[in-house]
């Protein structure tokens, strides 16, 4: 028998297609109905087998469903739980999302009909948008940070922990703030520091770039108006950040001014060190 | 009959390797004589297929060579040309080399008897170094610039050409000059920015990185030896590159101190379209 009955996805891009495939492929979940504005990419994503069912009304789909996850920019997710606490969920409805900020968005939701909400992140994505690039197997060997709050009720803190990992995933958990920091040094920056790095990269030399160029900035291809409300919703920890980042490259401005050998060679080492170790700590090669 | 009947490569690492490979899966190469200080690195070479012959005697390896290649750091490059050009080669012998510099190594050989010498930067490689990473098919659909110089034979450059055509590359053809101002934008600079990424990450978080902070600090995993030799031969142009790259990231800093969402937009859809705009410039996909 399915763990779920009813489950509502709103917003089938790559995420929430993703979480769609990987729930039907592992006999997961009977229904699953897929909310949107755009009927076109709703019936792509039925068709791709993400979902089951289509629907351009929350409220509706949600009535009965024990799970909904929310997969839409991270400035709309708490209208749309809200939305959702206002409908005829069935009871322990687990409510979840996977924006990449949780704060501001964890802010909106300390009421105690929000106790069924319990925010996620899942550490897999791509500069790819869209159902059309989901995969059953995204979430596999990657990590997920779960972010319950004092009036997220344990049921909910229990299920979000066990949907992830029958998903694949390792869950970790983390207070929203301590996520939002964690984020910025390691997603946010890197997204800002490859789109300034493209951004700076003569047109004309493109053809002539390598696998080098490429990786540093591959990131950079993301969709602006999901980044746009990513950077905002965590403007105040990027900003740090950013400073402490710009502080880094002034030094090696300097050593490089001064032509100092020992502490171009340290900076490099620097650098060395911490990309080596990651092979340490993740158990996928490379 | 191969094209080639004595090869010497001098530094059988993850370029010449791969050059050894590829001129022996396509039979253009009798012998290849690999050249380097540590024997068992190159019986190394030997065994995986790279080279034919092994040798620690540069002058007694180049005599009659048809073919030199130069694969070492780049601070020791022109001295090994030099090298060579006192030594019994054929005539019309080219000497070439996969250095990631080339106007101070051109600046060295400058003489009459540098003419069978002309620069190459095939632009393939990998953070990863060493003979176990060498491919045949390496330098496939790369671009490979040539920096031929006002004495240089016109059979050399000839030679240059056809033979990085039959290792698969196109060819572009750049003065030395012009070749380093692009690689420092290209290359030298999402290098320095990767390691200074890298090096700015809290450790503590690297279990919870995903696929961006991965490709974005990839090349910070470089030889430090090596990039450090490729720094201070390009100190003055990477210079140039990395103080305007840093007056980018303060425009950004600008933008997000001021929540200027207008223009965090712009500069989210300049590195974009950049980046996009990729694409249409290889033929390989992403």
């Amino acid at each position: 028998m399915p763990r779920f009955h009813r489950v509502v996805i709103v917003g089938v891009g790559l995420l929430g297609g993703s979480i769609g495939l990987a729930l039907r492929g592992r006999g997961l979940a009977e229904r699953i109905i897929g909310v949107g504005r755009s009927m076109q990419s709703l019936l792509q994503a039925q068709q791709l087998g993400a979902i089951t069912d289509v629907s351009t009304d929350l409220l509706q789909a949600a009535t009965g469903a024990d799970l909904v996850i929310i997969g839409t920019p991270v400035q709309t997710i708490a209208d749309f739980v809200k939305n959702c606490c206002d409908s005829k969920l069935n009871e322990n409805c687990l409510i979840t999302d996977v924006g990449s900020t949780k704060a501001n968005i964890c802010r909106q939701l300390t009421d105690r009909e929000h106790q069924h909400f319990c925010g996620s992140h899942p550490m897999a994505g791509s500069d790819k948008t869209g159902v059309a690039h989901a995969r059953a197997d995204l979430f596999v060997g990657r990590k997920t940070i779960i972010t319950p709050v004092e009036q997220t009720s344990a049921i909910a803190v229990q299920q979000a922990e066990s949907l992830w990992q029958q998903l694949g995933s390792e869950v970790v958990q983390l207070t929203p703030e301590v996520h939002d920091q964690a984020v910025a040094n390691i997603s946010h920056l890197p997204h800002v520091v490859a789109a300034a790095l493209a951004a700076n990269t003569n047109e004309r030399l493109l053809s002539l770039t390598g696998d080098g160029w490429r990786d540093t900035t591959r990131v950079a291809g993301g969709e602006v108006e999901l980044w746009r409300q990513i950077i905002c919703e965590n403007r105040q920890s990027l900003l740090s950040e950013l400073r402490q980042y710009a502080h880094s490259l002034d030094g090696w401005i300097d050593a490089l001014d001064a032509n100092d050998q020992q502490r171009i060679v340290e900076l490099l080492a620097l650098g060395k060190k911490v990309r080596d170790s990651l092979a340490g700590s993740h158990r996928s090669p490379n």
